[in-house]
């Protein structure tokens, strides 16, 4: 829906990196890390500072910034009928926004060298802007956020995107971001704080395809980039990045496309039940609430415990929160065929706990192995991350949310099947090409993170 | 975005009756009121065979159909700041879906004179096919639903509209219907059971602007209507009916101006705070729960009563159900002005309990005046509807849901504003043209049922 700068991301895909407008990224994270100091150390619920925990939910005195509730699932989707599970609410809506100008007439995002707590490789490259409501109206009396006044209602840039996104709907109840990129005239000047840097998508892809570089909130906004242009304007000589370009603008995804792909997943949304109720932290069955931390008996899933956080160079100088930690690590992926010439990637409609709408289309594989006692308790098309490395395309470590989930990587990787491969395909599975899956992703609510966060890393 | 069969809906808009393809729908409403009797009689709760009433909520046996349950509420919005009620639980996701074909060259749907328990008058016009999946996977025991085979996946007509859209977010918790047409080829025999009529949208609209004789499932599925095409094939003389056409094609409403009426609605949704949470019908403020009711202790807003139905016309023979009964009328009106040359309509971004996604844009005024102790609590532009009767273009009484709501009508208004008038907004009032209200309509959980309701009668 959104047209301008359509031509202009296509093109800042493929520009080569500008020693003159950018150092090199990597030299910009290292002297970012070692400038400034901190420490995050986990420590018991209990410790926690002006965080309560009761039967209900562990809460901030204020009652803002999250809570940690309860929530009482059934569903038809999976294996698992009925469980309960804690989750974090964060009814607040978050902007997360990459600041875009034309300088020397490629498109440049701002990204900021950005420390995160939870992250194992703590900076990495953030968008321009992550704030929340309790960030900007500086309820933590914090200092202020940079650059917001170019997204905000007043002063706000020429949008070129702005879409209310859904965030992981296993651990956030409802939550949603708002991933904006706002574009300023070529010609004005826009100051350059300290750890921000104006980066070519080229670059960021380049430092997606690395792993650890770009956090999460950076790849979800990257992941909403509207691509527009004709195969002419794609001059890349790697046939796979020539196919994942040409994928991106994909004539044969038009308004009927577009409908035939909606219908399918209201079909997914009529045919999936789930209710939530949300629930105290008490009444979580197999759970265990005590001052170290709240967990399952089993010890699977994730626990939420406490840090405390000490950086010079945060809002704040130093404070405590809890975190989710997951105790096994997570695989996403997505397959993906050449389909009548074009690259299609496999999306899975799931519904989760915390969606929006109940149901999101996600990618083909997302699953943590360790959470699976029995082989045949897992989930379809497992077994193709055994397949050929040779199918492999990408493949890549990437950190999710460090503000809210420590030391949480999750394996990203891309599978390409011969295109002589028979796939079949369970009702809830359906090919799409990347135009087409964009389209969807600009409505809202119709794509999971863990899809986009793969489609940043796609290139 | 869905470009097919917009110009046909234009012209069905146009169409001269034909007494060829439909007889008098006055008389056919009459007809099917003479030929079947039915009884609808207020029972007390207590009295509701198969119905459960606890401290937790009102539930039906099997647990399906639907549940009235509790729900306590935070919010920015309107001058209360938290309250609790009771409120309609109905996770399915029902179809709404009219049935298309040209006839004689001219778009006609397939309408079916149908009784409804709550509405006062009991016969009215209403989708093709109006069925949740307990309906049609046959719960209750009963006869099949006609033409359901059109709609669902397999053996679908050609899909004209397909949209989840939300209904009344004061009374149903997150509830989302499907609104669906579908069209069968020109040539396809499409057998007429009793009770079913072809109307042209020219017909239904002097149905809808004489009111109670198209139902509100009927309503929302029309105000879904792609219309499409130019001003020359705008033929009416009547200068406000060609108002509302052109309005309906606005070509100013393209993608830039969708863009900017989705980021200033999301500057709403991030700007009104709004909590909800599900409560037990025993913990409800203010709210007395009993053998007979369950109703507000100051008898306002509304109570939920038992009624017993005897129909020979419906699915099933005889039933007793619970019902949501208003204790003040309600008002719902639409300001619209002509600016620039084009006639737009004034709507209102309001949070509601049952959203699913907090905000949702509906009509200008929409209140029960009856619940207002003092003027200086009505909300704004209440006093238009005092204004010079001149100003009224449109003026209904048209019935809610009679599946659920009992003797709920609401009387819908247009108001015109002259041209030379100015009228001051507050931050959460837009003027927009039918068109682009419409493309944001599309999107789904955009418009509210009260806006889709007045859409539609506009014409």
């Amino acid at each position: 829906m959104i047209a301008r700068g359509g031509n202009a991301f296509l093109a800042s895909a493929q520009a080569p990196a500008s020693a003159a407008v950018t150092p090199d990224p990597d030299a910009v994270l290292a002297a970012r890390t070692r400038a400034h100091r901190f420490a995050v150390t986990p420590v018991p619920l209990a410790a926690l500072k002006r965080w309560q925990l009761t039967d209900a939910s562990l809460t901030h005195e204020t009652g803002r910034f999250f809570s940690i509730d309860g929530v009482a699932v059934e569903t038809s989707f999976g294996t698992t009928p009925r469980w309960s599970q804690p989750i974090i609410q964060q009814p607040e809506i978050g902007i997360l926004g990459f600041l875009a100008q034309q300088i020397g007439g490629v498109m440049h995002l701002l990204a900021q060298a950005k420390m995160e707590p939870g992250n194992r490789t703590m900076v990495q490259f953030s968008p321009t802007v992550q704030a929340t409501p309790s960030n900007y109206r500086r309820v933590h009396g914090g200092r202020s956020t940079p650059y917001l006044e170019y997204f905000l209602e007043g002063a706000r840039g020429t949008v070129l995107v702005d879409q209310l996104q859904s965030e992981q709907g296993t651990r956030y109840y409802r939550k949603r971001n708002r991933n904006m990129i706002v574009q300023v005239p070529d010609d004005e000047r826009v100051p350059l704080g300290d750890d921000f840097v104006w980066l070519t998508l080229a670059q960021l892809h380049v430092l997606l395809a690395a792993g650890d570089r770009v956090n999460m909130n950076g790849r979800t906004v990257l992941s909403c980039v509207p691509y527009d242009g004709n195969v002419a304007e794609i001059a890349t000589a790697d046939p796979f990045r020539r196919a994942v370009l040409e994928s991106r603008i994909d004539p044969r995804a038009d308004d009927d496309a577009l409908q035939g792909a909606l219908t399918w997943l209201t079909d997914r949304r009529a045919a999936l039940d789930l209710d939530t109720r949300r629930i105290r932290l008490a009444d979580l069955e197999h759970c265990i609430c005590d001052e170290q931390s709240i967990r399952h008996v089993t010890g699977k899933f994730f626990q939420i415990i406490g840090v405390e956080v000490a950086a010079e160079s945060r809002e704040v100088g130093a404070w405590m929160q809890p975190m989710m930690e997951p105790t096994r690590e997570g695989v996403i992926a997505f397959l993906c065929q050449r389909r009548a010439g074009v690259l299609e990637v496999l999306v899975q409609a799931r519904a989760e706990a915390g969606f929006i709408d109940r149901v999101e289309l996600g990618p083909t594989i997302l699953f943590s192995p360790g959470n699976y006692d029995r082989p045949e308790d897992l989930p379809p098309f497992a077994d193709h991350l055994k397949g050929p490395a040779s199918w492999v395309k990408m493949r890549a470590p990437q950190s999710e949310d460090g503000g809210r989930f420590y030391h949480d990587e999750t394996l990203h990787q891309l599978i390409e099947v011969p295109e002589d491969e028979t796939v079949t395909l369970p009702a809830n599975y359906r090919w799409m090409s990347l135009r087409l899956l964009g389209r969807l992703m600009r409505r809202g609510y119709h794509v999971a993170i863990e899809a986009r966060s793969l489609l940043a890393c796609l290139g």
